[in-house]
């Protein structure tokens, strides 16, 4: 297991991050009815935590993200996933903040999830393990910070499955959160959305390798179901746009066609890689689980249909950030949250960011999302009181 | 091998369609510079050719679709697939014009595909079959036609992968075509297109039972394969709208979450249902060549990058037709087609269909299809001297 701290000093990340055993006393009860506890959750935390603990920002990662959020990832070596956004003299300043972020519930970077073994059969979880929801995966961000010590957090920011996070955060536990800033994410998933996951749940069970989930026993991994799951999901987080000026009809490495199925086209080669490399880093079962978590994901279900009752007399102070080209989570369902949001006289700030480069622009380098989050955090930061 | 036939009378079409062999004594030259003769093309009619022979319609189909475009499947008994357009009272009338429509080249509901026996081997084709492009399709088509003494038909029509094989029509054989009615298509493959169908083709080629393409040598399919690339491309037939209107988040027989990885939402249970069906009609291998010749089906390519030359001094009479919500082959990509189409001077209609049905509307009951087409078609008809 990882080595655990309380607060430590380090802009740059551990190499290999952190890792705690919470739940030991007071068990996690899941949404499914199950109750979690023992079990460990891997975090990774970048900056020092101030005197007055008011300086914690809490990343939520998404779908196929991690608690790297600014530091070379353990496994492939590449920069954080946020490395833009999170660094000295970006918007999120490990000198001015202490940012968290832990893998999620369910997940395959160290938090327990259906990889990790049930002390009940000695064996990895597979099915065995409960389904998770987005709530789950914040009551156990909120354990997390209650063992550092941290009773509030200046601001709880994410895109995509992030963005749910840092709204049912806000919803959950509106008295410990500063600001909120929910990127690119829905208040529930649409059709569309669980119709993709879906196919790729469909290409990963399909595929024989995976054995009923309990692949691990028998040493193999269902590589390829995994491959075109990841395949599919990737087209949905590029524009038509953005695969046009990217790709186009460009052919790989050839003037003609092939008249074959090799990967003629730039496109399909450049697809092929996702999903290759994507199966080195993460793990089929958690896809099924993390993609259910986030098809489950419905906040005004949970509140009689009234997504503003989720928020209440809410004091905590938003920024919602859509991008033009994002047909995964379009503008118009960010403007649900801010109706809602509006409906309850909440402190609502909403930017909607020209870009072709669809859902993944909350990942790249995006100068006007970088000015946004920039303004947003350092006037709020006044407001709190932090340096 | 089903019966031939030169012009028959019958407005139901014959209940197993007709097939003739072509190509024995001048074999068809493949853009893959294959030579294919003699070789099989099952085709299926509606109505009587006239006395001058200039009643003929040919109809051209999708992806998946085949010869049976208005009388009942011979595999699932369920009607024509343009059975809503095609038939007495109809837009095409069978009392008035002759309906022709051949199952592609590369196909599997008759005509030679990757399922036909290769003459050389004894043994199915499989990935031996060469690979075909919408040009071959339409190369076919014009064989068939002579063969049955068909010089020019009235109109070429189709949607999708169709509507490709009518602007080809009309680029190929000018001179034989009087209307081209192109709906829902492109005049090339875009980049987000050739991803998904990309997509669909790992998840056929994943699936074990695939065995190289030689599964029908181990009477076995790669079923699972083949569901996972329809269900895939199923959702991109459809609008986020219309999956909203007709699923929306609602639950499959049930009142709760069932926190498990059957089929919750009712949308899984269709996409499910969508993708089971397909694999007892259709063929994996010819489910890749087919998606292939879409991929590779770039009109202007052949011009020197100008989709304008493509049509020449074309005397073609077009009617285009496209549908507000559908993303696979958006208006935008129609326009284009219309823009080249104008600065030739050609005769044109355009219409946008307001919809929220996405790209399968081409096949439903859109009244406003109907309309436009029973328009054109009759004024097109009166011009011909069609009573």
């Amino acid at each position: 297991m990882l080595p655990s701290h309380r607060t430590r000093a380090d802009t740059q990340g551990a190499p290999e991050g952190f890792a705690v055993e919470l739940g030991r006393d007071a068990p996690l009860k899941l949404d499914c009815g199950v109750t979690l506890g023992p079990f460990t959750v891997a975090y990774q935390t970048y900056g020092t935590l101030n005197a007055d603990k008011s300086n914690t920002v809490l990343v939520c990662h998404a779908l196929s993200g991690d608690q790297h959020v600014a530091s070379a990832h353990p496994i492939t070596g590449k920069p954080g996933w946020w490395h833009i956004l999170v660094g000295p003299g970006r918007p999120l300043d490990p000198s001015r903040y202490f940012i968290v972020c832990a893998n999620v519930l369910g997940g395959c970077m160290g938090t327990i999830g259906p990889s990790s073994v049930n002390p009940e059969t000695g064996k990895p979880y597979g099915l065995g393990f409960p389904v998770i929801t987005i709530a789950d995966m914040v009551r156990a961000q909120a354990m997390l910070l209650d063992y550092l010590g941290i009773a509030n957090v200046f601001c709880v920011i994410g895109g995509s499955m992030g963005g749910m996070q840092t709204l049912q955060w806000a919803a959950m536990y509106p008295e410990r959160v500063f600001t909120a800033i929910p990127i690119a994410c829905a208040a529930r998933h649409s059709a569309q959305n669980i119709a993709f996951h879906e196919v790729g749940r469909q290409a990963i069970m399909a595929d024989p390798e995976w054995r009923g989930g309990e692949y691990s026993l028998h040493d193999t991994t269902p590589r390829a179901g995994l491959a075109v799951a990841r395949m599919a999901a990737h087209i949905t987080y590029l524009s038509e746009a953005a695969l046009r000026r990217k790709f186009g009809r460009k052919l790989q490495n050839r003037s003609a066609f092939t008249y074959g199925f090799d990967a003629d086209f730039e496109v399909e080669s450049y697809l092929r890689h996702q999903g290759i490399t994507f199966v080195e880093r993460f793990d089929a079962n958690s896809y099924l689980y993390i993609t259910r978590a986030m098809d489950y994901f419905d906040m005004a279900a949970e509140h009689g249909g009234v997504l503003a009752k989720a928020f209440g007399n809410t004091r905590v102070r938003f920024c919602l950030v859509s991008f033009t080209s994002d047909w995964l989570f379009p503008t118009s369902e960010m403007r649900e949250i801010v109706h809602s949001l509006n409906a309850v006289a909440a402190d609502v700030s909403f930017v909607e960011i020209e870009t072709d480069k669809g859902h993944d622009a909350f990942l790249l380098d995006e100068p006007e999302l970088h000015a946004t989050l920039g303004g947003f955090l350092n006037a709020a930061a006044e407001k709190r009181g932090l340096a």
